[in-house]
C-alpha cells in the first residue's frame, strides 16, 4: 500500500540529510497520495541512518495511523494542518537549518534580495505571528500549522513555498517531496545570501517585482522556458 | 575493569572528533561509572587518530589514576569537580568549538532565541565569573570546575546540561557520554543560530518562558513525546 | 567537431561543480573556439551528475544551435554577448556562489582589500546599472550581457575578469573555460575575505594602486613571475 | 642530500593543504636543516596534487638555488629573511587562509580574546607596517620579510610565532614545518572566533595578561604539563 509513496518519502528524507541540512534528528518530509489522500512521514526520533521507506508511517488527513509500526513525526498535525488547507501541495519539508532558522528566531520575513530568490520564492517569504499562551498550551503542534495557514491567507502556497515559523524554524513544500526537499535546500541558501547582503549595505531593499516576476515565472507556469522541458 | 565505560568514552571522544567540533586535540570526554564512582577520560594531548579504549585513563573523585599508563587530560580537575557537585550527570565533554567559544570569549551567557535551544537547554545557557588572579595561580583547572559548579547554585545542571567558562570555552553533560556529545553539538549550532539573530535583529529578546518549556518537555522528563519511548 | 572545446567546456563545468560553488544546477561554463567563433555551452537545467562532452550545445554568436539535442543554458545571450564584445576571453562561468551574489544583491563593487584580490584582478570588481523595466520585459538575457558590457567601458576585461550583475550574480572568464573557472573560484573566496574585512574595521579602504598592480602583473603579462614558465 | 628535511617540508605543505587552508596554490611551506643552514621550500606555482619531496627547491640563506629543477615559491626571499633573523625558527608556514587574511585585510592586530588563542601565541599577533612605494617597487618579497622582522624588534618570535602582513595575509612558524603548520591552523581558527566574539560584544577586551600566560606556558617552555612529555 502506497509503497511508491514510502519510497519517495524516505528518498526526500535521506537527500535532505545528505545536503547537510538536518543535525541529529532534526528534520522530516511527508507526501501526500493524491488519491487516498493520506499521508506518509518520517516516524519520530528515528535516525538517518538506515532509514527505509517500510519505516515511513501513513496517516490519513485526521492523523490516525493506518501504516506503519513507530510513531509518527511529532510535527505530523503541522503537516497535516497544511495539507488540509494547501491544494496541490504534494510534499512538505521541516528543517532546523542553519540560516533560515536563525531568521525565524529574529522573527523576520525574509526578504527578496536577488534572482536566487525569486526563482523559487515570489516574493518576501514570511514569518508567522507568535502563538498564544493558549494555543502553547492546547495541541501545540496543530497550531503551530494553523499560524502556518493564518500567514498564507493573502499569497498562494504554490507561488509562495515556503514559511519562518516564529522562534522556531522553516517549513517548506511543493508539488512533490523531492521539491519540497529542493525549496528546503534554496530557503537555506537564500536565507545566507540575505543575511550577508544586509550587512554590505544598510537599508537594502528588495528587487523590483518586475525582476522578481521574471525569474519565478521563467522557471514556473505555462510561459516558463528554464531547462528541457 | 570498567571495560565498557571505557569502550564508551573513547567511542564518545571520537564521535565529537568526528562531528567537526574539534581541531587538533582540543577536546576530550569523560564518563562515570554509577558504581564505583570512578571517571574515565581521554589522555592528555593525544591525537584522535587511532584513539582506544585501552587508552582511556581512569581516575578516582580525588583524580588519583586507577589504571591506564598515560597522562590523563589536562582538565581532569574541572571534570572531577563537576562530578562530585552534579548528581546523575554521567558523561561530561569539552571543547573549543568556534560559536561557543566564541560567545565564551564575549562573556556573555547565551539567550534561548527559539525552540532549537529549547529542546536541549531550559533557557539561557550561563556564563561563568572570570577566575582571580589567586585561582588563577592555584589549581587553575580545580578553580576553573569551582567556578561552573557556582554558576549553578540557582540552577539545576539536568536542565541545563551547558556552560560556558568565560574566556575559554564550552563544558556539556549529560546522563552519559553520548548525550555530552550530543549537547555539544547542539550548543555549537544554537550559539551559530543565536550570532546570526542577533546581527539581524538589534535588541531581539528570548522566546517566551512557556514556549521554551514546552519544548524542553516535549523531550525531556516524564511527559516527554518525542522519539519512540 | 569541436569534440575538444566541448570536453574542456564539460570539465570546466564540473571542477565548478566540485569547487562547491554550484548548488542544485545553479552555474553553467561555455568556452569559444577562435577558429570558428563557435561557442559550446552547458545545457539548461542539466543535473552535473553524469553530466558528459556529448551533452554540450554548440551556438554560433547569434545563438544559433549548431550541434546539441539539448536546449542551451537560458543563460547562453548573456555569454554570446560577452563574446561578441570581449576579445581574447576563451571562457566564462556563471555561479551563484553565495558570497559574490550576496555583494551582487547588495548592488556594491567589490573594492580590493588585499593582495588575494589583486593578484586576479585589477582593482575593483565593478557591478552593473539596474536593468530598466524595458529591458526586464524585452530580450531579457540579452539585456543582462549588454548591461556588462556597458560596465567595461573603461575597463580591460582581460585586466577585471569578472563582474557582478545587480540583484543577481556574479560572471567571470579568461582565455579558456579552465582560467573562467578559478577567477569565479578567487571571486567567490575574495568576497568572502571582504565581507569580514569590512566588519573588522569601519571605513576600510582598498590597498594602495601600487600594491594591487605589483601583485596583477607579478602573476599576468610579459613580465610575470610568478609559477614555473 | 637533505632528504629528510624535504620530506618534512613536503609533508608539512601536503598537511598544509588537507587542513583546508588553501585554495589553488595559495600557501607554501619551507624548513630549515639546522647543520647546514639550508632551506627547502615548495616550487612556485605548482599543484598540491602529487607534489613529491623530490620537487621540494633547496636555497642557501642567500637564495641560491642549491638543489631542485624547478624555481623555488616567489616567496622565498620572505622566508629567508625571517630565517636570518630568528634563531631557533626550523619551519615557515605562508596561507591566505580566510580570516588570517581578513585581520590582514583589516590591517589590525589580532587581540587574544581567549585561551585558545593563548594556548600557542603569547599575546596579541602583530600586524606589519605597510610597504612604502620604494619597497614595493625594490625587491619586494625581501621587502615583506624585513617589514615582518621590524614587527618583532620588541617580541621573541619563538612566543609570538605569527604575523599579519598589513593587505596581504599571513605567516607562521615553528621548531619545525610540522609546527609552523600547526600554527597557521591555530591563527586562522582564532582569528575566526575574534571575529565572532567583536560582533557580540562591543569593545570587548583581551583575557588578562595572568590568564594568556597560564595557557601559553601550560603548553610551552620548562614548566609545560600538557600532553604525554
Amino acid at each position: 500500500m502506497l509503497d511508491d509513496l514510502k519510497r519517495q518519502v524516505c528518498e526526500a528524507n535521506l537527500n535532505l540529510k545528505r545536503s547537510g541540512l538536518i543535525i541529529l534528528t532534526w528534520g522530516n518530509v511527508s507526501g501526500r497520495d493524491p488519491e487516498s489522500g493520506r499521508v506518509a512521514i518520517k516516524p519520530s526520533g528515528v535516525s538517518y541512518d538506515g532509514l527505509c521507506a517500510e519505516q515511513m508511517v501513513v496517516v490519513d488527513l485526521d492523523g490516525n495511523v493506518a501504516e506503519g509500526e513507530l510513531r509518527p513525526s511529532s510535527d505530523t498535525p503541522t503537516h497535516l494542518a497544511l495539507y488540509r488547507e494547501f491544494e496541490g501541495v504534494g510534499g512538505i519539508a521541516h528543517t532546523h537549518s542553519t540560516y533560515a532558522t536563525a531568521w525565524a528566531q529574529a522573527r523576520r520575513p525574509l526578504p527578496c534580495y536577488g534572482t536566487t530568490h525569486a526563482d523559487n520564492f515570489r516574493g518576501e517569504v514570511p514569518v508567522t505571528a507568535e502563538l498564544t499562551p493558549e494555543a502553547l498550551a492546547g495541541d501545540y503542534e496543530l497550531e503551530t500549522g494553523l499560524a502556518i495557514v493564518r500567514a498564507f491567507e493573502q499569497r498562494d502556497p504554490l507561488e509562495m513555498p515556503a514559511v519562518l515559523v516564529a522562534g522556531h524554524g522553516p517549513f517548506t513544500w511543493g508539488a512533490t517531496p523531492a521539491q519540497a526537499v529542493e525549496n528546503s535546500i534554496v530557503l537555506e541558501t537564500v536565507a545566507l545570501m540575505a543575511t550577508i547582503s544586509e550587512g554590505l549595505t544598510s537599508g537594502l531593499g528588495p528587487i523590483s517585482a518586475a525582476l522578481c516576476d521574471k525569474h519565478f515565472f521563467r522557471k514556473h507556469g505555462k510561459d516558463a522556458y528554464y531547462g528541457q522541458e
